[in-house]
């Protein structure tokens, strides 16, 4: 390849603009570096309000992604975790300061210098990182994962965000045969925590706005299903759930759902809303309740959570679109209207 | 004794009233009851909250005083855990259903049916809980605690309360050798939190108001003395606990609080203002950190709790006080002019 090497891609020209065709740079293979060439990228919500500015002014044009997976095309000379041909994935971050306490106990999401998002951030060499809307990357091989088979690779993508953000608090807070976990929340992330959940043996409750969903969430893996709609919902469930993993970042009645945990129940949220939550400290004290917060997780727990999901086959349920649907996609994400994941072929980005 | 027996106390004749000498009846000692000969009785801040009716309506005359120590006067038919002459102690409950999972766990204090307080409270017999500045006391032997020798008797009033709400979170939170805890407020369940936590090995800091009592934090077993009022001392502390043990009712900046925590720190209020706290989600998501509530602590706890203050000469700091001061030693509590907790001399409520 030419270097730095010209890539098809899909960009925001600027922020509430439509995305576009583009085409990239992506930098030369260094000693530790992995090229991949990108098969799928999943569409996350994060995606849209990152492009959109709602999070903050970005560095435009941005293409966006961090769901992604491909095949290794080349790697450099120091780089022995990897081999062409590998069926590799990157998600949320693709470089951290690898020297602090988070970053040494494999926590790199938690990196005291700032871990470095996998699209519109600074990287430590200066550059702004571009995503996984394009048929290339070129990412540190320290923060390449494998996909084992076992999955199938376009489910897969949404595993690197969607799937690590809901295994993680999980795992960490012990979902498994004996607890009762409720998930808060049917989309891209609420959807990958029932069949975790389920997997990881847990009983498994989902609480969604409305039954809409419900036949869909019992295929998945839940055992129960119940609307939050309905107040009575919050009187029958009360004082039954180990764990409270809310997947959704609009804002809650955080006592209503605290009030759902038995003692020593911790509620976790994945996502936050914008604005500060109101929360009675009583119904922490109660019942020796934690409210606690996970992000995304690190790269050893990313790993063992995408040999986990191969092992028990598990993917995302997804939409495959082309690259033309992308800014539909933007749309119907917005307003709920996928089961569960976009996901694109990166084949027709060029 | 004749039965009911009546016996010497002070009561809050009404809300907002000042305590006063009264005559109240003690039951019948049945055959898993102990009748304690009241030695001491420690004047927690909630007493006075509860008779002055902040908290809701109460029934009086009231008796408070859930910080109780003295002698086995006397032991029911069916008792085989106390004998006459024993040191015993009670604290916050007396009764709960002993049937719930809560319950069979020995977390009596998060009992389903709810457990029954000290004082003020309607036991499972229908009548009205009286507390312990009393010269004698009536409680089922499940809920009496011994009082091991190596604890002043005076200065173990206290632990019922104070050390065991203080002692449960840092056990269950892994206080000990290699972790940084941070102890809010240097009151009366400060100041024990900071022996406990030293005792318990781990490395403590007291976040103050003032450096007020800068001299005392360090003598009963602190490492570290910041004062909150200084707004660098979040700069300078940010990330840097395991574990938070906020002693503190007053609203505090809860986010400002929880960035003092490290990477999956925990935050515990043992406390709660009236009114609902403000926080940002961000605040815990961005290091996985939690914000957790304890109450008191179960039977088993409390007595593992006294065993350890026993076994490490660990007393509350106390000022003993005769009854004809209790009135004037409420207002020292609310005016903060205490170190660190009065014990009432029963001997001289007669």
């Amino acid at each position: 390849m030419p270097v730095p090497m010209p890539v098809h891609a899909y960009a925001a020209p600027a922020a509430g603009e439509p995305l576009v065709p583009t085409v990239i740079e992506r930098r030369e293979v260094g000693a530790n570096d992995v090229l991949i060439e990108v098969k799928y990228a999943g569409i996350c919500h994060s995606d849209i309000h990152t492009v959109r500015g709602d999070w903050g002014p970005q560095s435009y044009p941005l293409v966006p992604g961090h769901e992604i997976v491909g095949l290794v095309a080349e790697v450099g000379s120091g780089v022995t975790g990897h081999q062409v041909g590998d069926r590799v994935g990157v998600g949320c971050m693709v470089n951290s300061c690898g020297q602090c306490t988070n970053c040494r106990n494999g926590d790199q999401q938690y990196c005291a210098e700032g871990m470095v998002g996998t699209y519109g951030a600074v990287d430590r060499d200066g550059t702004i990182t571009q995503g996984g809307y394009s048929t290339h990357v070129v990412v540190d091989a320290d923060y390449v994962l494998s996909v084992p088979e076992g999955v199938d690779l376009a489910a897969a993508a949404p595993l690197l965000c969607a799937g690590i953000t809901t295994y993680s608090p999980l795992r960490r807070w012990g979902a498994g045969p004996g607890k009762r976990v409720a998930i808060v929340g049917l989309g891209g992330l609420g959807h990958m925590a029932v069949k975790i959940a389920h997997a990881l043996g847990a009983e498994v409750t989902v609480l969604s706005q409305s039954l809409k969903k419900q036949e869909d969430g019992l295929r998945l893996g839940a055992d129960h299903y119940f609307a939050t709609s309905d107040p009575a919902t919050f009187e029958q469930l009360a004082g039954s759930f180990d764990l409270v993993l809310n997947t959704v970042s609009a804002s809650i009645d955080v006592d209503a759902y605290l009030g759902l945990l038995a003692v020593d129940g911790t509620m976790v949220n994945v996502g936050a809303p914008g604005e500060p939550l109101s929360l009675n400290v009583f119904s922490l004290i109660g019942a020796r309740r934690s409210y606690a917060g996970s992000m995304i997780g690190g790269i050893p727990e990313t790993q063992e959570m995408l040999d986990f999901c191969a092992e028990h086959h598990l993917g995302a349920e997804i939409e495959l679109i082309g690259a033309d649907k992308i800014n539909d996609a933007y749309e119907r994400v917005l307003a709920s209207d996928v089961r569960y994941r976009f996901v694109i072929d990166t084949a027709t980005l060029g």
